[in-house]
């Protein structure tokens, strides 16, 4: 096995699953706060999984961190999207100097900005860019495998150390997000081979193309799917078939931050299928994985079923970048000041049901 | 006209339609911003909005409250909820000492608290509980009228200048929340006779009855409307004959704030009843309403769909006290931050769609 493999599998076994005696225990600390049990619905079962994530009934929110990843897909050339690829190079700069969705809600949660090349196809000048740029984007994968094996595996090992660092810089809570035109393209094909489910299921219309541009992007999808032949039991294999960059840093984002007991929160389709890549690397991934919303792009229910993980808002967003977990992040932090602050019947003299 | 009954003419007279063109241009600067067109979803309804409320699309959002009333109800005698009746003036001391789960939830929001004693059996002795108590609860509405007409008139104007004073105090939003044992009952009754669904529909497990109790509210519920016949067109005579104080205050501070420009953020199913009988009174005040979460309470969905308000969030809480408003008040500012914040493509130097 090469050192780069045994890192990945280093990772993968520091991933446990959570006890459930410690939701337990929480639920019961819930159950005694002045209200009716469970009147507070997703917000107490929110404050028992990040007991059990951190292995404690008093977890600390310290910090939290949003990741957002850019790369670019050799398969924009097949005209999948409705934006010109400079544009994802042009958005990692607009996220460099601070006027994107993700800047201005990152803030309002108080979560620091991440950002990375991954791999776009014109570095952009930013110091505030992290550069790991495996490769000036991704091959076609309509003609060709998208990474060879190699870079998918340092794509991933480049995000297990990125969730790993937050970890050890005290980050309490790690959202992914995503950057990079053509790359529902990449996550449909991905979510296909993952689920079972054909293209037609799950293939959207991004960014706002029309239905004829849907219809080709969906023969793009099967297309690639056909000629890569990935093997589905693999997930390295399908990010290799299918890419991207920024997906497999995201799935590696994932496992180094759960290999340290770090609650991920996870975006939309794309950021959900980096999630399900770590799933399949390690189920035991599941435990830590809160969905932020509902993208409205119709392969992501199919998504969060398999990952067991029911999302917390439907607002009708597919943005992308993160934005989904800037806004849940804050609903997590409700959840913990409901658990660490609230009175119980006892504290407050107020009498229980029935008595 | 008497000169209560004038102080309500006057105010429903100021509540005016917003503007359709400001929301209109608030839609437009929010399709400039880096991003796909709608890719953010309610947020950038949110945004219009509060452009169209605040009439400028450049709103401020300054300073956020959250007004929770509470009230007893005379038909709690009839064994309708899991809790005694002493728990309201419990809850109204626990809300006045900072243990109950608003009092943390306003905080998280960065809102302020307003507590209003609108008439429950036992007044509490606490400095920060505004004290309107227009009686020590209503009376039993399965066999009386729950209050005079002239209390309902007083309690919608003491809700109609708390809503006035928050407005002249330069609050941005006003989250309505509420407390009062059996108020679920009162609220659907209301619904019942505003709507004209049976209370089959209507009437839930409230703080945690079983199905016995909940069936022998039904009938308390058909009874009261029986006894009482409430002229459906009369939205002061529907309050008058099933209550209660703290849902008559609210709808005057939903029209207050109404009359005043000002955003008002609608907890679950008793806040939208309070919201409804506003919307009867006025039907302007509904381009007002955020309607902040969909309730696990049966009735509420057809509330939400009478105001034209679709919920927020869709969390399973069922806990009112105003809990759902401080959630949805961050997603407001989240959706005013992104109009005042977010680039422009010119500005950004990015690409737009098919250029």
């Amino acid at each position: 096995m090469n050192p780069t493999e045994d890192r990945l599998k280093k990772c993968l076994a520091a991933i446990e699953a959570v006890s459930p005696a410690i939701a337990e225990a929480a639920q019961r600390i819930m159950d005694g706060k002045t209200k009716p049990r469970g009147s507070l619905g997703r917000l107490e079962e929110l404050a028992c999984q990040l007991c059990a994530v951190q292995g404690t009934t008093e977890p600390q929110i310290t910090s939290k961190a949003i990741v957002v990843m850019a790369g670019d897909h050799g398969v924009a050339v097949e005209g999948v999207s409705a934006f010109p690829q400079e544009v994802t190079s042009q958005m990692l700069l607009n996220f460099a100097s601070g006027g994107a969705a993700i800047n201005v809600l990152a803030k309002e949660a108080g979560a620091r900005l991440v950002v990375v090349d991954m791999g776009v196809k014109t570095a952009v000048e930013a110091e505030n860019v992290r550069k790991v740029r495996i490769a000036p984007g991704t091959q076609n994968m309509r003609n060709a495998p998208a990474m060879t094996r190699d870079q998918a595996l340092d794509s991933l090992i480049a995000g297990i150390e990125i969730g790993e660092e937050l970890a050890r810089d005290g980050v309490s809570m790690v959202g992914i997000g995503e950057m990079g035109i053509a790359n529902t393209t990449a996550s449909s094909a991905i979510t296909s081979v993952l689920t079972g489910l054909h293209p037609e299921h799950l293939t959207g219309h991004g960014t706002g193309i029309d239905e004829t541009a849907r219809r080709r992007k969906m023969q793009v999808i099967e297309d690639a799917i056909a000629f890569n032949q990935p093997d589905p039991s693999d997930a390295l294999d399908v990010l290799r078939c299918l890419g991207g960059f920024e997906i497999a840093g995201l799935a590696g984002v994932v496992l180094g931050a759960a290999s340290k007991r770090v609650l991920v929160i996870v975006d939309g389709f794309i950021s959900s299928v980096a999630a399900l890549v770590a799933a399949r690397l390690q189920p035991t991934v599941c435990d830590y994985l809160v969905a932020s919303h509902m993208s409205v792009e119709p392969g992501h229910q199919a998504l969060l079923h398999a990952l067991k993980a029911p999302p917390l808002l439907d607002l009708s967003m597919r943005l992308g970048e993160g934005t989904g977990t800037a806004l849940a992040m804050q609903l997590v932090s409700a959840s913990h000041a409901i658990l660490r602050d609230m009175a119980s019947f006892e504290s407050a003299g107020v009498s229980k049901k029935g008595q």
